[in-house]
């Protein structure tokens, strides 16, 4: 997959993806109405309203970008029909040729490691038949558990040619009350002082990704937030062989000239995340023309706009 | 929720929890017989036999015990299915009066951390309607994102009367990769050296239990590993006013006499986990004699024996 996601990037020239975070808020009045109809107020019927927004909004963009990101807390918060939308989610851009980030930040140890890559990356023995659970392309996965927790993860990946990104340095204003801790009897990159803990995870995460490797990427990529461009420009040196999924892009603060030394020297490497900015675009004043009923179009506008964003800042420092 | 956990420790005189973490292999043939019987070697079949073996398990244990934790992962493996076996588990166990922990160890941020917190503990609005979508009583969080990860839970802890246990260390091998670091710039417990990582978790964990205070316990509670006694000792501590879930006795190598430390002198502030030692104890030689077909007598037996060792464990150091 991570040859994949590669070639999609060259064919799309579009280091970007698209987070399906929808919130019912983001959803125009029409659709829910429409939903609220056919289920009733009811789970299913929210869960109703964000598979026909997602549809629509994939259908709008889909031939721009390489990947999608859903998001599965905001179908989590719907419950069992929630979390049917986000299959169906899944299942619609594998079709249309998209790679599937499942943005589910599980970890966890041995057996229920193995069954969280399962769930979302692997396939699972039931009696004499072989079957698929969610299946994404790659999902993301938190470290704090160690390498029993990250293990199974590689294990699946190797298996099934799939991919994981870690959380390294997350885009929060928080992310550094542990991540940035400073950790006793090491030195830094920079040779000065001792290494913060996202840059100690982010040499297990180069070591793992050297166990799990494609052809010029690994399976193992990282996640660095878009608005730490520092420890960004530090962290691509310490994970050579790993795409980072940069979330922090707009909303957040992230600016498109932070995002540059988050590639490689052959304009790859990275991948940076756009949800709100993209998925909810008619709701913001540039884009406030379209309409709630053309938020699909809004949304074609706003990925058009940050893939020149994006490629403009790198071809400037070219 | 933390009083209605008390109360059931009291009533039960059981400090324990039951892990519901049901693999296909410890589900005895004659249920996964019957269940393929009826929906075929299908996700629906697997979750099918999951959902009967948990039930059997339930009804032989739950008039002993105060508490279950259904470990999510291994619902989700087997897709929507499964997980709509997690939702009937959680129905049914909060039925027969057990306080329900949700072992979903989820972390995110800002809106995709209200939605965990939503999806978990709280209700969520859909029109005019305010639903409850998975409705555990606890959940299982992940500190690696900070304060930001964890605010949005203590807010629906707040509103819910719900509860959540944060990582802190936890049971496997190699939690120590990062988690018993040592930040430059503190100083331990014992006075003389750098704290390690999870003892700075713990910190927060006990500035987060302060400001979301039951009538004697905190909403938050903290995970720590029953492999890790002298870590044990010392978080029990830091956070005096958390409840300790503590997961790695039995199978994993924990052993009562390790975990009289991890309560406090009112003899409450921690609940010991096991999960396969009880849910699959027909499978040990000890319990054999019960066969497969008496697999949830096995249950009982073990969740007795279970009680009694940690009892006698206690009453020893009272």
């Amino acid at each position: 997959m991570i040859q994949k996601l590669i070639e999609n990037i060259k064919k799309t020239n579009a280091p970007i993806v698209v987070g399906l975070d929808p919130m019912l808020n983001y959803i125009p009045e029409q659709i829910q109405k429409a939903a609220f109809a056919e289920y009733g107020e009811t789970l299913e019927g929210a869960a109703e309203a964000v598979w026909q927004y997602n549809k629509k909004i994939v259908d709008a963009v889909y031939d721009l970008i390489p990947a999608v990101k859903p998001q599965i807390a905001m179908y989590e918060q719907f419950g069992i029909p929630g979390l049917a939308a986000f299959q169906k989610t899944v299942d619609y851009c594998k079709e249309k040729g998209l790679v599937v980030i499942g943005d589910v930040k599980r970890g966890d140890i041995g057996s229920t490691s193995v069954a969280y890559a399962t769930a979302h990356l692997g396939k699972v023995t039931v009696g004499s038949q072989i079957l698929t659970p969610f299946g994404e392309d790659f999902a993301t996965v938190n470290p704090y558990l160690g390498t029993d927790g990250i293990k199974p993860f590689l294990d699946v990946c190797r298996e099934e040619k799939k991919g994981i990104f870690i959380l390294v340095k997350t885009s929060n204003p928080s992310s550094g009350e542990f991540q940035d801790r400073r950790i006793a009897g090491t030195a830094g990159a920079d040779g000065t002082e001792e290494k913060p803990l996202y840059e100690i995870v982010g040499e297990k995460v180069a070591e793992w990704a050297d166990s799990c490797m494609g052809d010029t990427y690994s399976y193992v990529g990282a996640v660095v937030g878009a608005t730490y461009p520092e420890m960004g420009k530090v962290l691509r040196r310490v994970m050579p062989k790993s795409f980072i999924l940069v979330p922090g892009y707009g909303a957040q603060g992230g600016k498109a000239e932070d995002l540059v030394h988050y590639f490689n020297e052959d304009g790859l490497g990275a991948i940076v995340n756009s949800s709100r900015g993209i998925i909810a675009a008619y709701k913001q004043e540039k884009y406030a023309s379209f309409g709630a009923e053309h938020f699909a179009e809004a949304s074609r506008a706003a990925v058009v706009a940050m893939i020149e964003d994006i490629n403009r800042a790198l071809e400037q420092t070219r």
